[in-house]
């Protein structure tokens, strides 16, 4: 694994150093203050998962120009501004093991830099010249904060169903990471059969990511992950092991667990118990299985383009997506 | 006064319908609750300024297409996603005598259905075809979002020079309005000479229109206004009266002002000697006086027009916003 994860950063090692000057260049903020609320959420160990994808299908489709790396932090400054709410929005204390912006420099603040940055990300794409780039990422941000509100609506709600759950996950992950490799192929004037081809590789892989990120929730190392398990839960997140495992629960088992899940406070041991339950029941497992069928997908939707190394990273990032434990 | 508004209202009337229809009909949200905390931000009894004066410059350019109504829209989608974020970001109760939406929905649903109703005005621009929209709007985004920012990081400092207040009116309020024309005249293909114009009209006209607004907050009737009079006071907003009033106000009374302008709450006594003194340091005059100065900027950017219908309401509109009193 350690080698699969190696042979990506080499092969994206001389595009990360552009991508991070332009993540500093294109902000251009009027306060100081903007900076460091962006400074901070985005300078604290991010994996650049989508400008880098974008930077790749925009290679992949034979892209020749100098604009790839700047329109490529559109989908940082974006995921930056809907990590930004969606933390205040959740309530959440921690990410990645510090304290998150609203608790440092307070909501309002967060709630208008994430506006600011969200106008940058169009800005970026505008300047591209491209209306249909400007398109994919409006309609990205309204599905975004649609499934974000979706989510909200429906924390603690046990009657989620898989099909819904896959409803929350593209609207929360994967339309983003799906639009950056979309967008990669109109930067490149690819033909509409390549757009789509990697519009289907982004979707999948960003499913596949998710399902990942909800496993990871039950099965961490606490410390690589760099916050708690069980998080999710705690939360009142209904995710796919969850589903799984209560539809397949015996009823007293099925009890237990919605009382658990309903509870004001959920204790340790309890936590240690509904998480036993999950894994019994074969949730982890399946998920796991529904992650490695989507990664497959993912992998298939690249069999259009020719044998190249670019290619063969946006391969390996399909198989990456399920190992990694962070 | 009502001869004036009258006319300005039976020259609009017209359009009035067109641009609630589409209103309503470029919202498409997936879930209902967007749709109601968007009507409840927009249909509560709004004035429709700024997708009006949109169309207006767009007609006084000669536009004679068919997609202004739905444009303009955009301009008031943009106006509710600044209200829904900053009335939570100002800590406000009441907006027009209702409680705020956050009130009603909570501070997450207000913060994704702004960033909705962000990124839906962002798509209708991108719908005109044209990138100059996009850009103008995305600006302007950003702009108004660092000018809360300012007001927010500069709440309760007196030492708030005209000059600064002038940059951050022009941001909260201002550009705006200046977009709004300025993009009708872009979506009407107008001659450079026409665009900047309008662009000057509607930056003159905005920040004469929140000079009033900020005067009406000393002086309004609290019936009519639908709010308590001295809420900037409350909430620590400095505005042209109280800068104005500090700078000429005899050392003792400007210790008496700043005293009470720090305290921790403000008593109704207090209040109406901090208005009484504003208004004696002629505080009110000299606001009135800019306002009245800028609309008159605003009428002389319509010198370069052929008089016509449209252009007689947009001078109308100049004047009007000097004697409103809501």
């Amino acid at each position: 694994m350690k080698a699969l994860k190696q042979r990506i950063l080499d092969a994206i090692q001389a595009d990360l150093p552009a991508i991070e000057d332009a993540l500093r260049d294109n902000l251009e903020p009027y306060l100081p203050v903007v900076s460091h609320v962006a400074d901070y959420i985005m300078f604290a160990g991010g994996k650049r998962i989508r400008p880098v994808l974008m930077v790749l299908c925009a290679r992949v489709c034979g892209y020749k120009g100098s604009y790839d790396k700047t329109l490529s932090v559109a989908f940082e400054y974006l995921h930056a501004a809907t990590l930004l709410h969606d933390d205040l929005v959740d309530g959440a204390e921690v990410r990645r093991g510090n304290p998150v912006a609203h608790g440092i420099w307070g909501n309002p603040a967060v709630v208008l830099v994430g506006d600011f940055l969200l106008a940058r990300s169009v800005s970026l794409a505008a300047r591209s010249g491209r209306m249909s780039i400007v398109e994919a990422i409006c309609r990205t941000t309204a599905e975004m904060s649609e499934g974000e509100i979706y989510q909200l609506l429906h924390k603690g709600d046990l009657t989620l169903t898989e099909s819904r759950y896959m409803d929350v996950i593209r609207r929360k992950t994967a339309c983003l990471i799906q639009t950056a490799c979309r967008v990669g192929a109109l930067l490149a004037e690819a033909p509409e059969s390549k757009v789509q081809a990697l519009d289907a590789y982004g979707y999948n892989l960003g499913c596949a990511f998710q399902i990942v990120d909800d496993v990871l929730d039950y099965t961490a190392d606490e410390k690589t992950l760099g916050k708690a398990i069980g998080t999710d839960l705690r939360e009142g997140k209904v995710t796919l092991p969850l589903i799984y495992a209560l539809g397949r629960a015996h009823p007293e088992d099925r009890d237990t667990m919605e009382a658990v899940f309903g509870a004001e406070t959920i204790t340790k041991t309890d936590l240690e118990m509904m998480i036993e339950l999950v894994k019994r029941y074969g949730g982890i497992a399946y998920a796991k299985g529904r992650a490695k069928a989507l990664a497959d997908q993912a992998r298939n939707c690249l069999d259009l383009f020719e044998p190249s190394p670019t290619r063969n990273v946006l391969e390996a990032m399909a198989e990456y997506v399920l190992v990694r434990q962070v």
